[in-house]
């Protein structure tokens, strides 16, 4: 498990890092980044927040606009961002901005031929924790959040895994993916037609049936253009609420579906991991 | 002065606006952002602080990337984000990134082609606070701040200008340009041979004469990679020195050019200003 670091930016006292490794499980180089907190200089092993982006991101968008830094630094916590697919000229892409490259909806993909290199649910799930605890003064407490597919994507993984996130949160996200167009495409490409594979991602779904819990938060823009068609966050509060899943839901009049929204309330949403990280 | 609004995002309860205006200084169309802060909706007229950014930026780079946001909405300061040079399809331009578009030095060009549409320096002591003032609750409280060859712009600006700005300050300012390649390239093409016109732009020229003062803060990190060729910070101190100026310069290990050290130094700077704009 190679890493090759190549660039870093000192950034409220700690260090903004990014790597480029060889996947094993995306079949392809992959990049990501870390925020270092100061407290990782006096030996100090730290927790870690996981942050999954939405369409057409990197790990640069959070990282340059979500403003998490001061936070994640004055509570100690790591901030770890994935790509959002897998990446490079053999692996499968797609003309439109919501299907391939760049649109990996954290599933394993079944069907030809995104099956190849769409595995990220795998990715960030396993090798990239057990990739960060290796290398890094990281440790295995480890929370999870995301934004719009990266949100989907935070609350699907920390839902099926109770038992390896604190606490989970979303911006924004794809609530109920099975019954929208964004998802409804992406799972009909990378899963077939077979809508039971299709539940194993929905986040209303699980939370639905869910009967082990960990702590979740979403927060949602009312003046985002995506609320109706896309993201259906009604639909996870009622699942929420048909399973008695711990989820704070909190609408927000003016807000948009950017990152002006996210680096306005991501202050509570460190906040929030960090107590459950302890 | 017509001003057309072009978006609008809320962050932290004020509004990030981006604008496009024909201006008369420049003769060509303009784009600048500004954040209105939630004191504003109570009819309140806020001051501003007025940002100047470096090479290659525009609006953008500022806002998403400063995290400025949430103290300006505490403080109530509204900020105000120009493009860094006339821009369009007829004027002029050159292929280098520190030149022509994108790279207008908040100088008034004497020398074909640029004298047709690089006037920055009008434009930002004059015609843009005219249009802030006339078309937003904003008062005629001005501070002026800026990162690189906007904070070399920033410092030009105020102390010529000391009625005009209540306080400057600086991220990693071109100190010295006369005595270093970006000026003496940018310079000689938009001022031409006679250096006494340089020193009319050369922060450092100027603070050393410098007889009216404003408070100054300018903050430098030791790993930039131009601190030696470009920004020579201690020629700046050095003028100071001699004139008594009121400048505070703070160096700090490891930090580089990017805006990942101005989003650690930002509240600083916000919170200096706020004190003389009162």
């Amino acid at each position: 498990m190679t890493i090759e670091n190549i660039s870093e930016n000192k950034v409220f006292g700690g260090w903004h890092k990014q790597y480029n490794h060889q996947s094993e499980t995306l079949n392809c180089q992959m990049r990501f980044a870390i925020y270092l907190p100061p407290q990782v200089a006096s030996g100090q092993k730290v927790p870690a927040l996981y942050w999954l982006s939405g369409l057409t991101c990197t790990d640069e968008n959070f990282m340059q606009k979500a403003a998490a830094h001061r936070i994640a630094a004055e509570l100690g916590v790591a901030l770890v961002v994935p790509d959002t697919s897998p990446r490079g000229e053999d692996v499968a892409d797609d003309d439109a901005y919501d299907l391939g490259q760049g649109a990996g909806f954290y599933v394993n993909a079944t069907q030809a031929p995104w099956d190849r290199h769409y595995h990220m649910y795998d990715y960030i799930v396993s090798e990239l924790p057990e990739l960060i605890e290796a290398n890094f003064p990281v440790s295995d407490k480890r929370a999870i959040s995301g934004h719009s597919m990266g949100g989907l994507g935070a609350l699907n993984i920390a839902i099926r895994n109770p038992d390896r996130y604190t606490s989970v949160s979303a911006f924004s996200p794809i609530s109920n993916p099975m019954n929208c167009p964004w998802g409804q495409k992406a799972f009909t490409a990378y899963l077939g037609e077979n809508q039971k594979e299709w539940a194993n991602y929905d986040a209303s779904e699980l939370m639905r049936q869910a009967t082990e819990f960990v702590p979740a938060l979403v927060d949602q823009g009312e003046a985002d253009d995506f609320l109706k068609e896309q993201l259906k966050p009604e639909v996870l509060e009622a699942a929420a609420k048909a399973s008695g899943y711990p989820l704070e839901l909190n609408r927000h009049p003016g807000y948009d579906h950017s990152y002006y929204f996210i680096s306005s309330f991501i202050e509570q949403h460190v906040r929030f991991h960090a107590k459950y990280l302890g």
